[in-house]
């Protein structure tokens, strides 16, 4: 199984970025980690980590003949990018939507997701955890 | 580690209710591999389900002295139940909420979840999955 | 044809409460001349009265084996309760939503019915009738 | 007992209009069946249909002094029209208000009606049994 | 000058209709007064009643030629009908708004009027006497 | 009959303030216009003119025992002053609401007015005239 | 092909309405001009104009067996008319909606259609080519 | 003088729970000041505590014929909670609203309670004092 | 202890003002029992009472360095003046806030306070009561 | 007439994506078609497509020395992009926006278009006709 | 040049009031720092400070004559006081607005001025430098 | 110091876009006019302009090790743009939001900036003399 995690704007910055809430694991830590989880359950994992919103929409369109699912963490856009959510639309191959800290519990303008609607489900508030569910419950689901 | 299951209202009748949207598993059968799961993981894991919001608030209490974590499926009260939230704020273990569909693509009410607000994390859309997860999210979560 | 007429919270006091809103008859009053008209109507008609939406909850849920349709005046609930909307959209038998007064009518919050939503139909505002009319409209109704 | 029934906008087209929502029932079909449940209940029913706010307005106001009660499904006039709200306002007899599908259960604009708070009370969701028992409702109930 | 007075939906009923907001006068001794006061201000007025928004369309567009100003009562259509105050804005000739009752002071829906909007004023809240205003207005101002 | 007229915030620039939107007549054109046609009214008019809120709702409150009615524009403080609307209340003699402009067709935040829900009626759009026109329709009405 | 153009309220002031907005064409000259497009693309094209809500949605029906397609634009009924919305949806031939000016950038209340919503498509924005590009829209879409 | 003091959902947990807001004190702590106040006030106080919005229902129903008077503290429910606003109307004993903290500067969901709207009056923020208050305001009060 | 109890807005009208929701107690009567009572708790009380909402600020300001607390009822600017909030926010000393009526229970606009929530508690609903229950409050609380 | 035609984000999945709302046809279909058109109005037509917000920006800059009009279907940046709108507006060449579905009838987060408030007008609803009925109004209308 | 200062409400607390938030130091402070700067641009800068909101209509008005320009820190004033806007657009000397703190990144009720919207610009965030910053901007424009 | 100076989407066509809102200087003659002011503040100062948000995000991050402090326009993103906002909060510099226009005067949409709560201040309304305010801004200002 391939998997192809989508890491998006201002995640390239962790470690770093406001540690009181995201962490104090920079971007290539987690991908580490999920790599190592990943062989674990026989997934082969790409990464690629995008600030520009339609670098993520061309991102997830590629993927969708090379990646049998995507697992992202769409950041700020989640709330916002309708182009994000069609992209996720378009293709027929699962999409997890991760975040790093528990979005219900934060600023109005997070508690909801406009990408995660287009998506077969989400994990919040696990930390880097969250990627490594997400790969766990890809493992299992079939098809979209 | 000892993890309570709280489902909320309505899981009982799991299996006959709406299949298109929660499934045909029962909720004996979700239960059977919850618990199969978390012996896997070393968790001991007990289950309760109340249709009552003041049943669920009760339980959550009750578990405070005699679990490490809950993973609560609030069903409707997700999306109303201060009550429910509070005793999630009042108690110091680790509480995760699952949903089995992906509350964020379905109708309005469903978007926003009161109750995670006061969690750790939640995973929605996976069926009875999404109660796994929360299981292997709790096993390597520490404190609250 | 069997039905079930669940009562909601504070229709107990009927009689007591506001008789300019709800009037002057009291809950056995009301049962009293709706089994007459079900006795007409060849209906067998149980009673039930709950103030906790999580009884509600569960006679619905009880019902839908030994009852052939469902009469329900979810009171204040009907406003705010998706947990009873959600009990209502579980069962395959009917239920149809009744009110003493014309809610729509009343103050904003009464405006809408969220439980009503997930019923076959409603009726409102003819007092004690408003049952009665429930039971002519199950007598000719079938499945749901 | 005098009952006039109006029929609002569309209604003409009962039977050939979205049949999976309004039933394959003509108006004329309609008609029939309440006239003669409404001869069991010795009312004498005479039938309006219009497209035309302003005309329900009219036939509102002219069933003043040759009718008993009104029985009126609004239509999508329901929803916006504190013109006709004002006129069963402005009449002294009762007026029902009801309509064949459930509108608590439809679209967001059709779940309240402003045309229902001026009236005695409704019913919906019974397709052309709706009708037959608001007649039942005014049978029993005198006077506004 | 030659004013027409339009009466808007249900104001044929005045006298009749909720007398405790309008009043025990009927159309008829309200149009007395209004041409009494109209003979002293030299303004020869003419009078209109329609239940029928497009009705009021059309007498609005056809006095634009026979007018030198519109007197009008739009009735519960002030608050939602845009297609009246576009033919307000169609017009050259003055347009003035009148109420009988201080439709600031009553239910939320009627305090704005979308209809004032395209009028050069509006009197309310004066009984009879809000239509004489507007004369009183309309016999100094010129022009649009 | 004795009125006191009381000119809002801002309305002291009259003539220099916005001339395209309220004339370039001054306050004291304005008194005197007034004053003039109260004369023929028999009405013995006083003026009163302030910035400040709370002097607003001091004057209002002076006038009780020493005046007949009240002519107020309370300028911005309409859309937002509870304190002069409950003034208002507070007092016996009925008080009149004017505007020099037609504020239903300004900004939105102009299009409603708390303070006008406190009085008996209200004129706007007629430049001066609208407190001439409260004049008159004070003259002829008794009490509140 | 035979084709329905109706226009809606205020339209049959074209020319000497708002010309700076809507254009200095007549109604009759907008009808020449569509009727000479539609000769070039075989159509017979029939006009219509109502002031009147309840007219347009009887023309509408009146046009469902005599029609192949409508071209319709509801002038201000655009924006809060279900009736007509249902009206649309109530027969089985395709509409179009068209509009002078280009709607979504005029004021807030003009920037949703609730009729396009039941129609096939919408142009707006090009004067009385709106109305032709409609036809070229209806020569090459068959049925609904 | 009888007065039933009711303690609403996770009440129980006083002391324990968050304490930075609700203090430390227990809430038998809580009970023994109340109840050493009410001696001296003589008024004969009963507690109750519950989680459940049914049995608050139940046990303010059970109090009007045994109590003189009811303070409620409805923690969460005070949001919500119209079935609880609906039986505090349904008594004719005076019910008094208390919260320990200041709800006004809290949460955007807790600044308004919809119970409160059925009281005759509310005491926020003076921690377990906000109970001794209520019992004061009550010893004067007569009736409701 | 020294404590300002300072009157807000329309205050100074009690006994006069709307009777029937403020009682017949002029503000005078108030005072003395306030005084009363205060002498039996040792507290030197002072009164002032203001129409202006800047008077408010600067009498809070005031008070800071010459009394140990401030009871207030901001009337009407209770719900909009967040002049008055900052004020309380900028001094050091306990202020609580107080209403006659229970505003909870009151029009949609007096149902939340922007002043109470700077402050350290509320009470309302029991006439003149709430200023001795504040007194009651403050003798107990010490410090901010 | 040289006519740039711009295809938002998620456009080059056609045929692909949604094939039920978007048509089977592929991206390249429709420039062919297009193209087809434009060479009978003698219009030279230039494609692009982008799935970023920034990229299409640039494009609408750069068009304005080189084209003489731009077609553009923004895609979902149609509901949220004001940087795409403030492009439109900083060139002086005429816009059209395009859509394939009939956006009016879909979620309602595409019932308005901030984009096309910038533009001269729009087309929804005519799948790939859409662009071709752009040409067409653009063929007639000369600058902006 | 000659600019007057206005200081609104609570800033004459500064140094004492929230520190956290608004600094150290006091008004007198300021009005120093700004005074030594002015003198370098060749302004001569005159201090007012007010409580009230209708002292501060008055000091603009007063100001037209005697000034070049205002800066003016409307406090709380800055998110309600229609009014003070009002007085700005009043005077055709340049107003600007400053703010001590990031009102931007405040409380939601912070985040809008209405009064900014009638100044020619704003400055925020730089504590007592705002004022400073504001001067260096007027310095240099001319007119309004 | 060397401070970047960020121009958003747009920006590039200043002097041709729109100019009776942005003016008639070029985006060159703009960074002229910053840069001889830099200088005079010792301050070294570097220019950037992207339409991508993306762009900018990437930008910011770039600048947080070569860079002592942002000047940023973030023109149309400003609100909307909450990627933007989480960028400038993840990098520790000093971040200062400018607007040539005064954007709290302008369109609804405009009135609140996402990316400004984000900076410690913002200067708007000056043309391109809000970008030399926020030099002298910076220039005092130390650390974030």
């Amino acid at each position: 199984m391939r998997v192809l995690v989508i890491h998006g704007p201002n995640l390239n910055l962790l470690g770093e970025r406001q540690p009181e809430i995201y962490g104090s694991q920079t971007l290539a830590d987690i991908n580490a980690q999920v790599e190592a989880c990943a062989r674990t359950l026989e997934i082969s994992v790409t990464f690629a980590q995008h600030n520009a919103e339609g670098s993520i929409v061309s991102e997830i369109h590629a993927a969708r003949h090379t990646q049998d699912a995507i697992v992202i963490n769409p950041g700020a856009y989640s709330h916002y990018s309708y182009a994000i959510a069609d992209a996720i639309s378009s293709v027929k191959i699962p999409v997890v939507e991760v975040h790093l800290s528990n979005i219900a519990g934060r600023e109005p303008h997070r508690r909801t997701s406009v990408t995660a609607a287009a998506c077969v489900g989400s994990v919040s508030g696990f930390g880097c955890r969250s990627y490594v569910l997400a790969l766990y419950a890809l493992a299992k689901t079939q098809g979209k």
